[in-house]
């Protein structure tokens, strides 16, 4: 599994110089990209230049100087089984075969093909019909879309593994506008051989990963959903999945497999509930939860404090918050008597913390230290419109945040210079959202992994911060979460 | 009430040459944007200089050249009455008071008397403790917020009503981000004179705005809400609103009324129903609402065409339709044949529509064009990143629109520069959103206002349409809309 993402050298199979065909897209990306060696390989050219540089092509991989790790095929589906049996005979470990032509079409006997003569050879099959892998770490990128199509996300400690390669450019695209560090992406076509399970496996043991988001629409065999079951339940890293075709509208338009998901979604959802998946309701809330997760990691999170300089906000949150069947409980009295000596005389010293129009900066910071106390994690309105509060504010949040080591989400909503850059100073560390539903998912999402990690004894909680010695976040289960 | 929106002349009571001063940002304010007489009101000041220009100051508002029809009061809280009277005297219609210091802090005698000294005079109050007006289209502007702290929007048909300051200030920093026209937000501070059901009434007849949006926590005296009802239910214009403070714990958060807000929220829930209200969960969801009753009318709904060039996310449109109550049938053998004339033989014809990867910008319009004769209203997942589509989509779609008059909604997720072009290409014209949920909501919005319009026996569709003689409409109750 490892040569899908981290092979030592990489050939395209059906290479071209033409930058129009998907051959010659995916060898400029990874001629641009990709930290380790490429090799061309088409026989109907010998050299050509390719992004401007002069490439030699090799007739097969059989050829080639070196065993290449990894292939990526882009040839016509009725030459894939050859060209893959010479990659095995080349040393090859993995294939991603991105070309289509197969069970999609009706051709499964074609697949089979494929898989077989690829498991002559011990290697594993990424596709056919799919985009393949994204890697930030290395540059290795079959995605073939130049970046004013599809931008790309920054490296970081999200996976994103995507049942559909559209929805996987979108999201990848949508990340790196969100500043979102997605590590590493993988898109999967019709599943021939490897799935989403092979790489929850993988990627569980991965240094570079700590949180596996996953976009699921159905699994296609019997035994995927078991396997599934087995692998995230023995993960030992978060796996956040959103769930598409719930109804039955949308199982009718699951084509192939309608019969099997129709009516299906209750299942899935007790599956996931089973293996401790937690679930996302759209794409953006995927994110957010595996980003929170990733910042945060497993926390006890029972009660929240909710710190606004305007109480409207604050309100709004608290809704969100008990929607989530998490509590905002009021402070006790020794609490608020030490927020009236920092705070105004008319701030609100409750749960929300209301820090109101008059207030500055350094409230926002002795309202969370404070208010933490006496909480399991913060969610802040952190609006900065009256005079006495500016961008930075994001110190003082991320001063508590070091100090606390809790979970503190910023709801933040507007468009204005001053919030903006609010925005980019928190967005390195804290998760920044523009509603207080989002807000209350996300920390949802890290209240239901602690009681997960905690249900089996796990640390989780550890690598995110026993080194500092505060708060391990091993807890008994938060009594007032209610999962989804 | 005109006179608080649209007055022929505005004094500042409290007016002062000092930026810092919240007089003196009102007056700055003013100054720059207000397309109309600005007179500076102060006895502490001959003349000053703001922004640059030298301004004469008077002793009080009956020193005046002229009658002021509105006055903005930003003076202590003690003097407000005399300050109002010598206004009325003057022959000020309206007074928009800024300063706090009244019931909020307790002092309700002062307030009573503010609002019985107003009166005297036939005026009317806004406020008191509130940050007043923001009009798009003259410039009346009394926010006083500079705009690198908080953004304005550009004029529009949308009117914002909120009950908090921060969170109108918040909402129009968003909305401008977002392009979104708001053209008049009020903000009522301690409503002790004019409500939300005054503006709704004024309004409701006014030629500038189309759509009414709400933002309550709750009404403050008991006929606020029989005279909300009966000025909501009569109101020739959509009204939406997002109630915030719905829980136990916000119920406690909002201090005063605490116990008549207690588990009240079933009661606005249903005062709204009654009422003909729409209801939002988020603000967010509150402008999508906004701009597409605006942009679209009220509309039947019933059955909704998803097309995509992504499978995927088609699946999930269709979720998110369904999940607000909507159909979103499967197309006649008519139409799906003559969707095969003209689409890819491996696009999907049927509803979701699927142009697939290989498709291009003519598809999308085709697929419009064809599956709308058969439905209601359209969501449309423009993902241009396959190389077949561009940002040029933005023309199919809207050409689409202009032909059937039926709402279209699009979901765009990403950053790169070409969606970032189709979402500006298309903004103007088409609401467009980043999740399906947002987008089902935003059609829920148009097919609830439209089954409200033809349950009055009213023609709500024709303005927006009946000139170019499509579809009036004007139908039956929806079947398949459950109102949230």
């Amino acid at each position: 599994m490892r040569e899908f993402l981290f092979p030592n050298s990489v050939a395209v199979v059906g290479a071209s110089p033409k930058a129009d065909s998907i051959g010659g897209q995916i060898l400029l990306q990874l001629l641009k990209s990709f930290k380790s060696r490429v090799y061309a390989v088409n026989p109907k050219y010998r050299r050509g230049e390719v992004g401007g540089v002069e490439v030699q092509f090799y007739e097969s991989a059989t050829n080639l100087p070196e065993a290449p790790e990894l292939v990526v095929v882009a040839t016509p589906a009725e030459i894939t089984p050859r060209v893959v049996d010479d990659a095995g005979r080349a040393g090859a470990k993995a294939a991603i075969v991105v070309s289509g032509g197969f069970s999609e079409i009706g051709r499964r006997d074609l697949e089979n093909e494929l898989v077989k003569t690829a498991q002559k050879h011990g290697m594993r099959v990424l596709g056919p019909n799919c985009i393949g892998v994204y890697n930030a770490f290395n540059g290795l990128d079959t995605m073939f879309l130049p970046v004013e199509k599809a931008a790309r996300p920054p490296p970081g400690p999200i996976a994103f593994l995507s049942q559909s390669g559209a929805v996987m450019t979108a999201a990848l695209d949508w990340a790196a506008g969100e500043g979102i560090g997605v590590g590493i992406a993988v898109n999967f076509g019709n599943r021939a051989d490897v799935t989403e399970a092979d790489f929850i496996e993988f990627l569980a043991n991965s240094k570079e990963i700590s949180v596996i988001a996953l976009y699921l629409e159905g699994f296609r065999w019997k035994g995927d959903a078991a396997r599934f079951l087995k692998v995230a339940k023995r993960s030992s890293k978060p796996v956040v999945v959103y769930k598409a075709g719930r109804g039955s509208d949308s199982a009718r338009a699951a084509a192939s497999h309608t019969a099997a998901m129709a009516g299906a979604y209750e299942m899935y959802h007790a599956l996931f509930r089973q293996a401790g998946v937690i679930e996302a309701d759209d794409l953006v809330e995927l994110f957010d939860m595996a980003k929170a997760l990733a910042v945060y990691g497993p926390r006890r999170v029972d009660s929240v404090l909710v710190v606004s300089s305007s109480g409207g906000m604050g309100v709004q949150i608290v809704d969100a918050v008990n929607s989530v069947g998490l509590r905002v409980p009021e402070l006790p009295e020794e609490g608020r008597e030490e927020l009236r000596k920092y705070l105004l005389p008319i701030a609100t010293v409750s749960n929300p913390v209301d820090l109101t129009g008059g207030g500055n900066n350094a409230h926002f910071g002795k309202a969370l230290e404070i208010g933490l106390r006496y909480t399991d994690a913060a969610v802040v309105a952190a609006l900065i419109h009256p005079p006495g509060y500016n961008e930075d504010v994001a110190k003082e949040i991320i001063d508590v945040l070091e100090k606390h080591k809790k979970p503190i989400i910023v709801v933040s909503f507007g468009s204005s210079p001053q919030t903006k850059a609010l925005e980019e100073a928190l967005r390195s560390r804290v998760v920044v959202v523009n509603t207080p539903r989002r807000a209350a998912r996300a920390l949802l999402a890290v209240a239901l992994y602690g009681s997960k990690v905690d249900h089996r004894g796990g640390k989780g909680g550890d690598e995110h911060n026993t080194s500092q010695g505060v708060d391990s976040g091993i807890s008994p289960p938060p009594g007032g979460v209610v999962p989804k």
